[in-house]
């Protein structure tokens, strides 16, 4: 292993680098898993990625991709070493296919820039995680990402047309077509769409666009109770509602909110629902209506039309994150826990539980998330410092993923599994892990791509 | 192999039986392969599924799944003998959670019957094959069917949260959970979706359900060429329209449909696109303006809101499969080429290629299907008791294959690889279809589901 350093110089010069300080800012992402990598390398086509990937295997070396490191369970953090893949520089627009509605790119594209782009022609890349500014799409397909629009128009696997990806052999193979839809043979790009790195590195993919909505409606509803909320929220989707957005966020979250800008544009006065309908003009008043009939338990209705009013209110929800640091500079928030999903029907019972593992640990919490697809964000924080709030804080976020599987729901709805999630796999999965390690073994029989993740 | 009845009679009774009139009945779907099985078993639940794969697997004996046969690639024919497992029978309903936006059935189900049972509840399953008063959901998970609905609704693969499948070791496994989304590992729902049995018999499926649209609109615009017609379609779409069907009839089939009803409430001057908007008054309303806009270079364009008048229209497109043995009672449809798929862009192109093809092999042929995800039905026609025809047909329909994936298409779009369209596999897929192989013997290592399909 000596010199794998100049293997790798020889393929890609500079570009590969063992130095301390450079493997340390590849050591993390945005969770709390930390793994050292013993080489930083920064490919730029697939052909490198390739080469690099069959030296790996040759030594059996792990190599772990990694894009933006916005991810929130490890994904891209280098547990066992090796080489740590830095795919950012691969940031490509490739095509652009109005016609066929797609485009391609290399993994690297950050979204908000593919978004710049699209736009001027009237289109967008549907799902948008919080971390669309900086995150890349790489990234977001290795995760399934979704966001708050996913409740409409679907999670980033629905979105994929076709991957080139380097399997563990350094074979480049593609999984799709141009084709929007095919019945021919296995769906390979949805096994890699989700897979975090663990069956290939994606060195580019064609992705379905989707003409941008002429109109938006905002309609901000305020519920005596969580339940209520969830409640109108199903009645909504019963009349036959498909919102482009369909949030909560509960009082605590709310309060916390206030504390940061007292000004803000929000209802304060119950658990709050926030639905968005997009589509035409008369379309988006007609369906504002009937979720405001839908929501006649509510304490308060507001419907927001004007660009800067909704703009105003969405500002605010993004504030959610950055808002627990702001309340008390003692606390941080830890990101664990924070990404659980249920039926929806089961969304009041899993906010009940949450607010009481929160308040037996002693530890406050945020509850918010995208409702219509029953995905609860549950914000814990804590003094990072003390080592007891530390020990108190991984019980309740222990808690609250045994809280979501009992209630037929998930570890994990968007933000993937990693290291940080990965001990739950087997209890949501059951055999069906078995089946994940099968497939594994298969497609990358030493076990080079990014090792220990997922629970594999 | 002696006593495999009398084990098989052992688990389910006289609902094993190696009877040739039965074995013959199951010989054939509806294509042209044949295959006779050596066993039929109707099991009528996962356990009795369970047991006949066991005993399968224990003696290396082919297990062929099969709903209604109303397949058109030989996907449930038992080509290599063995049992085959007749599911229809598991037709129960087992769970209809309408706040949860999901249903629970068994495989046998058919898609018309579910969506009866959901029509009062307001609730559809949107997947609409032409085959959707007699196939089963089991058969259309397995060959990922679509219709024309799809364009707008996606896939069966889009509406399937969870299955229940025996493995070939006779595991019963869930594949995904009640959760609209997940980010917790391989996506094994949407690789068991699609897979044509070769990966494990599904005995129950969890479905999403979509809210029944309150108003649709139906727009027929005739066009001077295919290509005008393609060109309209592109641009709705890139007005931000998502049609709840987007149709192409060219003019040798409404040729056809003409002299099969003269009375036929279609416009027939031309390339005929058909466009249906949904949603509600208001917004089909304006969509349907819009797509008027888009078809200014239509010879005419009709718009049909009554329910009557819309239904006439789609009667006269069902009617075209069975049109052509009305045309000519000497003539009969060959389903061979007929389910080919090309990036919208290249749709014309496809159809000067497949009339081009047509024509120098003196078959007529009728060319129509969902233009607005590519996908082309073309129906050639021959009187099949005479073999050169055969040959002719034959050489007409690789040559409609080979033009799809030399445009970027894929050999099936909808109906499925099964062994009819098995050796396509390697040219359609290069190294992708190692990788299906791999997963297979991965999942399957004896090879017992549903051998000698999809060219793995």
């Amino acid at each position: 292993m000596m010199n794998l350093i100049d293997d790798l110089r020889r393929l890609v010069g500079d570009r590969a680098t063992d130095s301390s300080s450079e493997r340390l800012c590849y050591s993390r992402d945005a969770s709390q898993v930390r793994g050292l990598p013993d080489y930083v390398v920064r490919p730029l086509n697939a052909i490198e990625v390739s080469e690099i990937v069959r030296l790996a295997g040759r030594l059996g070396v792990p190599v772990t991709p990694r894009g933006a490191g916005t991810g929130l369970a490890g994904g891209a953090v280098p547990i066992k070493g090796g080489i740590l893949l830095d795919l950012s520089g691969m940031d490509r627009m490739l095509e652009l296919d109005l016609d066929d509605l797609q485009v391609q790119i290399e993994p690297g594209v950050i979204p908000e820039r593919l978004n710049w782009a699209l736009k001027e022609h009237g289109f967008f890349f549907p799902p948008d995680p919080g971390s669309s500014a900086m995150c890349t799409i790489g990234g977001m397909i290795a995760n399934n990402a979704s966001g708050m629009r996913c409740v409409k128009y679907g999670t980033t696997r629905d979105h994929v047309l076709d991957l080139e990806v380097v399997m563990a052999d350094g074979r480049v193979i593609h999984t799709g077509s141009r084709m929007l839809k095919s019945s021919a043979g296995y769906d390979l790009t949805r096994l890699m769409v989700g897979s975090e790195g663990t069956l290939g590195i994606i060195t580019a993919a064609r992705l379905r666009i989707t003409p941008l909505p002429r109109a938006r409606r905002l309609i901000a509803a305020s519920f005596p109770t969580a339940e209520a909320g969830a409640r109108a929220v199903i009645e909504a989707f019963s009349a036959g509602i498909v919102p482009s957005a369909c949030e909560i966020l509960d009082r605590t979250t709310l309060m916390v909110l206030s504390k940061c800008n007292p000004n803000l544009a929000l209802p304060m006065d119950g658990d709050l629902i926030l639905f968005e309908v997009d589509g035409s003009e008369q379309s988006t008043a007609e369906e504002a209506e009937q979720i405001e009939r839908a929501c006649s338990a509510a304490i308060s209705v507001r419907i927001a039309t004007g660009k800067e009013e909704m703009e105003e209110i969405w500002a605010a929800r993004r504030l959610v994150g950055a808002a627990v640091s702001r309340l008390d500079p003692n606390l941080s928030r830890v990101y664990l826990g924070e990404d659980v999903g249920v039926p929806i029907s089961q969304i009041p019972t899993l906010i009940a539980r949450v607010e009481r593992i929160a308040e037996e640990a002693g530890i406050p919490a945020m509850k918010y998330g995208h409702i219509g697809d029953g995905n609860l964000h549950a914000a814990l924080f804590i003094d990072i410092t003390d080592e007891d709030r530390w020990g108190a804080l991984e019980r309740a976020a222990d808690r609250i993923h045994l809280a979501a599987l009992d209630l037929g729901g998930t570890v994990s709805a968007e933000h993937g599994i990693g290291l940080a999630r990965a001990r739950y796999m087997e209890r949501q999965w059951g055999e069906g892990l078995d089946l994940m390690r099968s497939i594994k073994r298969a497609i990358d029989p030493q076990g080079i791509l990014n090792p220990g993740k997922l629970g594999l």
